[in-house]
């Protein structure tokens, strides 16, 4: 099943530059591993903002909060989910 | 999987009175039909608003929006889903 | 009579780790004997984020307060009470 | 029990005057009925709006939506509920 | 004049215990002050939330200033005011 | 006492020429009996809207809402209403 | 270039069955001949909701526009358009 | 003095055709002539939504509302305008 | 030209007592020398929280934009600006 | 292809004077950088708010989003992007 999530991140601007980076580092690999599992099918930035738009494929709400609260950025994400069905004029 | 749903009837007040009962009673029809399949486990009534938070089961969002699309009043709902997943602290 | 619930936590990233996970065992404790009671018949992980839709059953809104305000997260927790009657189509 | 009421009464300027008028002679004496039996206890207008802010008492959210249900303005009423609970420092 | 008050208490969960405890005390005696003065003659709790609805009669927008900007807890309030009017169907 | 007035008028396009120029006219005409009575001292027009930001002056709430009330446009307009108290640094 | 969009469909339930059918039927072909032509990579039914979220493919907003206003539904559209950048941790 | 303007345009679906063609052409020529004058120096369609944002230059909010409550589309249009003053960066 | 202002002041509670007395009193010396110097006709408490509405007049948004970014609580408003034009009812 | 920005900037008042400073004489810099490179055409301040508006021309989002995020004030901007058409009436 598919969810689409908004993720804004908000990190404070005074949060130590080396513990941002390693954060991030993390973040990273964390997200590319989800996409090798074939979990994260779509990532986008949206342009001049912190966030990102992404598509993830999981076999349930239970798979999606695990994966979700286990990204090292997630204490600092405003996460919004949304449900998605197939759309019927999908070719 | 469970899905959460707040649903608000937006019926015109000048909707036939023959029009809003024949719709009503569909409705009733086939949520208790949902009912008893299994899939719509429980159901209140918003205290003062022509409105319901329910909670359904299904396999997915597939089968999630084909209920709810099937549903008699949907033109007139304003259906708002959050997807929900087994809470840690829940015996 | 019940309520519906939506408790959104937001306990500062940068809470010390023994703190914060003082604070949850003992909200999971509190929790969980309010769902031995007989009070607090559904719960569930808004998934993706930090929060969870209650179902609570009290007497009323005295009662609730005091549940809802004896939580040991209270003072990180955004509520929203929204009060539920029977639905007429509910078998 | 104690619930607020905010009623918003959103009659289309163009419903006949007749009807308009009938149908709030008919809401007037459906609260003052409520009020007559202690159900009703406060109400004000909001200035400068046709709504009003209410203090409604009853046993539970079922009658208090039997009774919001049963105004004859019902249908044109944007009604918010909020559950209140005694305050400790009231005298 | 009836004035509608909202009052939401944002307090930092950080804040000292003696401190908020001195605060909350003298706030609960300003509190009473008005209210045996008969100026603050309605006060509930807003079940779940740090909050309360009050309705407060003073003269006019200059005594209900200076009566709210009096209160212990001001600087951590979030303040809604509503003017009241008599409601035509009040008995 | 003194309130500040946000009048959004939300007149139809499609209300006939004459009519929305006569209900502009006893409105023009009403508001200007307020002005020479001094009750309603300053009103400017919202630059690119149909709408007017007022300050009435009046004895309390009731008259407030009396005037207002009583504006032919009433039927149509959103009104917000902001109780005004005396500001210590106006000389 | 690529654009998130999220396309909410707003037909008004009264509008005659087979002007709706014909409407949808024409949404249909314009919909999958831009996804023939490679400029509508993906397209989901947001679960529950008659609302879409696609994902576009085009040189420019001068394009998207064209594309989206071409659409026979335009008129019933609340469309939200957020302009997508490449992430850097996507595979 | 340059003032910020965002204007939705929300013409009905269901006005006929020539009366809504009609109204759109005489609103070309008079945005055209605002043009020509030098007092409306930038318009862009805001991408996927009958909407635009202009810039427009003239002698004060008097003149701005003159200009724009003239607009043949005016009694559809939803106006927000935003006065900008010089950045101290411009070059 | 006349601008109107919503100014809500957001000084943080813990702000030390000196601090905040200074900048409060600069802050009445710079509006009363703009009362003095005819720049701000009115300015109104709003009752029960810290703000205030004010009427301004000035040249253009350029000296509207010195007045307010000079005022010393500048760093800690939410201003919102109004650009007003004459009342075609105003006498 | 043109974007049009909206920059809200958040500096924490506290902020050390140098370090604020030293950080707008940056933002100086780059978005003047920008402006000799034509990518950065217009830009005016919002009267009364540390916010400006902005018309971007770059290739496409991905252009935007490095210039954005470029920003020395970038970490405390709130930035809201709206991708510009070609207005069919402009001359």
């Amino acid at each position: 099943m598919f969810f689409h999530l908004y993720l804004d991140v908000k990190l404070p601007p005074d949060m130590p530059e080396a513990e941002a980076s390693a954060l991030k580092a993390r973040e990273v690999e964390t997200v590319q591993r989800y996409q090798r599992e074939g979990k994260w099918p779509h990532m986008w930035r949206v342009a001049g903002r912190y966030a990102n738009i992404s598509i993830v494929e999981c076999a349930d709400a239970d798979e999606l909060h695990a994966m979700v609260s286990a990204l090292p950025l997630f204490p600092w994400l405003e996460v919004t989910v949304t449900p998605l069905a197939r759309h019927p004029a999908k070719i």
